[in-house]
């Protein structure tokens, strides 16, 4: 018995053990059962808050109940996103590696904002992005953090650009640092809404973006931008960062980063890479050059919760300007000073974004480079992009279905298309009904997009799970799901 | 035998299960032996690094030789914030619930970023936080979101009180809602360092913040917040918010909120309240009035990752103005369009913050209201303000210290000031000389700050195992740190 537990009302740690021995059954059992779940549940908005006590309990009760209620109430209401047939949006598995990282990341439940409140926390981290880093070949030196996510990263990023641009500017005697002319930033009509979101919070408002043409393969016209440049500047707006990205949400076009990285060292511009999802492929040598270029960027995002198979939370932003960022953020009020934070081995993390507290994110993410070994993790990137191909090689043969992009990684934008129906209205209803009866059938759950106005079903490997014989369930489910809506 | 998982080069389910079960004793073992080990681990800046290979590893390598590298690494380089001395900052255990949720929420790793990416999830979520809210005594209706910290929580509540003044100024055709004047927000000179990081992250500069003065008690002087307010309103400067503390971080001192938001009511401002740590002790009936004129605040942000011992992330924000909220962050491509998404039933989380995705974080705090009861966690946070008290009251029957702030909620701040020692600069490096010593002598953790500019050893009840025992075997060690510093 453990009387401290036992007086602070928490569970005596014997009986904890029985409880995470009984939990890493359910989990085991829950991987193992996984395909059995349709992948989105089948439940009403309102339905799982109707279920609960409106009110909090008053007295204690027991986990095994709890359990019970995450079988009965919670677990069918679960869209799940470790089943292999998760093709919706970009992947995030849940690999045996993760989960047992997870599991000690929440029992040392480490804060590691400074060196002094995790060493271990701050310097795996460190370690491990420096690993990350040699694994997509990109040089040194590279300064890297974990976020939450490439939405935080992004955001980061362009605050540090932001404020290395207005210590420039205030050094040139332009402007005090807190008196800046209009800003805007330079992102292709593909780019992620994270990116509208950072400017916006930022305060450049939604006209402190602007959305740069593509061109026929959904990749940002270094040209478009060019002029867009040179027109905010004959008109008084200040450049302030391009976000390129590598691997887009829709179909995961790959903008032309050399040209751009030119254009931004001509002009001296800050350039951020968006690779959240694609960055992963860059282990797999042979997907090597979509990282041309990249390595002149200020300031890189890969999420390896996206194409690592690392559980969420895991968003990599790395940059070339360590100082840049660290100067937008380091706020250091007495109560967080520490008598070796001015040491050159000493990182403090929280100097690098805006959250404070900080998980022991880094601890996942060395068990799974480790567990998996980088040519087993290249192996893998390998294999969901074979998949990609065949099912894009099935699309190109099938006489009801088109490619609305070439697929590009793991991700496929197509529609059906049956014989005689050009009628873009109807093809788009076609296509959504389409999609509806897939994801309401269960054995898939698959996302849609819009593709030049067309509206396209989105089919994105990276679930650690998703094998060959899943491509051909997926085809014939296309198929089936046609056959009927055509005959409509 | 798991054929997906074996192909998939992830452990098969039969060896995860294997590996599980040894975490979960790992965990059950570090919890009970958890005050064995020196709460501030004795390593130097860069140890940990040079003891890692400097190159990832090619090949697959067993779990069982990382959870070894973890006894032998990580685990002598860990603080151990799970630790009954971790008293320093404000405290955040991993209870037994806590855990085991962080195990689940791994292992069916949902992105709750629309509700139909998870459905129980998002419901759980707002289920939970109307619990807390009950628990707390604030009115109804108050819209929650989990974020990952205080500090993203704020920066939130901000850019809603800045998206909300714009269009209140667009309305009023006064500018552009892109177009704003200069901007401020106000708090005191006690507040929280992530009120600055907000507000230059938001844009407003580093003159966009006022720091009020504070009272004899360190609370915020609502007399020197009118006139800051006037002073700036006379020269053209917009005010639009003010951050009131409910606890501040240096010596939990509680702002005046009934004044604050009658003023804020008066000048229409919006009002954030920073009750991250403190907010939790409302949960006990007779801290109740520490809450007293927060039901008027247009935002609050509580985080049970600090005292409802919950494992790290768990900041909860919420927002009487919940459009608003919504109003400055939902951007919503086509890619992240949903059939449900405008049904009355239907909440989008992402669509009140930057992060898009969203870890499962409502769980852990589920199982940890159901498993100790609101009861249960009134208890023991009643208990942690006892356990100051009775420290604050040998501090001040001791002949060798004395308080430097009154005793609030958990927090004692306090000095060594032996008879005849009466220079400030003196007695502040003799203070720090005991907090070294004491930090070095392993059993306990504590933090410093300034209390009107003198040097304050800090000591922070909050951490779920910290007992009686803990705060005797305290007291001993500021004496046996004092006897030989004094003499010299």
């Amino acid at each position: 018995m453990d009387n401290a537990s036992a007086m602070s009302g928490d569970l005596d740690i014997e009986e904890f053990r029985r409880v995470a021995h009984q939990t890493a059954d359910w989990i085991a059992d829950y991987l193992r059962d996984v395909e059995r779940y349709p992948v989105l549940p089948r439940v009403t908005p309102g339905q799982v808050r109707r279920s609960l006590p409106a009110a909090p309990p008053v007295t204690a009760e027991s986990l095994d109940q709890m359990i019970d209620d995450i079988d009965r109430l919670i677990l069918p209401a679960t869209t799940h996103w470790n089943s292999p047939g998760f093709l919706a949006y970009f992947a995030s598995t849940g690999s045996a590696p993760g989960i047992v990282g997870e599991m000690l990341t929440a029992a040392l439940n480490v804060n590691a904002m400074l060196w002094r409140t995790g060493p271990a926390a701050t310097e795996l981290e460190v370690v491990v992005l420096d690993w990350l880093r040699q694994m997509v070949g990109l040089p040194e030196p590279l300064f890297g953090v974990i976020n939450d996510t490439a939405s935080s990263s992004t955001l980061y990023a362009l605050a540090a650009a932001r404020d290395a641009l207005a210590a420039d500017i205030h050094r040139r005697g332009m402007a005090g640092r807190d008196d800046l002319p209009r800003l805007r930033v330079y992102a292709s009509a593909e780019a992620h809404s994270s990116v509208d979101k950072a400017a916006i919070v930022l305060g450049f408002g939604k006209a402190g973006i602007c959305h740069v043409a593509t061109d026929d393969d959904l990749r940002m016209d270094p040209n478009a931008l060019r002029r867009a440049i040179e027109e905010d500047l004959a008109a008084g707006v200040i450049p302030c960062a391009v976000i390129a990205t590598v691997g887009t949400t829709s179909t995961a076009s790959i903008d032309p980063v050399p040209a751009i990285a030119e254009l931004c060292a001509e002009l001296g511009l800050w350039l951020h890479v968006d690779a959240a999802y694609a960055g992963a492929a860059a282990v797999a040598p042979e997907f090597r050059p979509i990282f041309d270029g990249v390595k002149r960027a200020d300031s890189i995002v890969v999420n390896p919760h996206k194409w690592l198979f690392t559980p969420m939370d895991c968003s990599v932003l790395w940059t070339r300007r360590r100082d840049a960022l660290r100067n937008a953020f380091a706020i250091v009020p007495e109560y967080l000073r520490t008598a070796e934070s001015a040491g050159p081995d000493t990182v403090d993390l929280m100097d690098y974004g805006v959250s404070l507290g900080r998980r022991f994110r880094a601890l996942k993410l060395w068990l799974i480079i480790r567990s998996f070994g980088v040519t087993g993790l290249a192996a893998r990137i390998r294999e969901h992009c074979r998949l990609a191909t065949e099912l894009g090689r099935w699309v190109q043969q099938s006489s009801g279905f088109e490619l609305l992009a070439p697929v590009s990684l793991g991700v496929v934008c197509m529609r059906a298309h049956p014989a005689g129906l050009d009628d873009e209205q109807r093809l788009d209803a076609l296509n959504e009904k389409v999609l509806t009866q897939i994801n309401e059938d269960g054995q898939f759950f698959l996302s849609h997009t819009r593709v030049r106005g067309r509206y396209a079903i989105r089919v994105a490997f990276g679930n650690l799970r998703t094998s060959e014989v899943h491509v051909r369930s997926l085809c014939d489910a296309l198929s089936a799901a046609l056959v009927p809506l055509a005959a409509m």
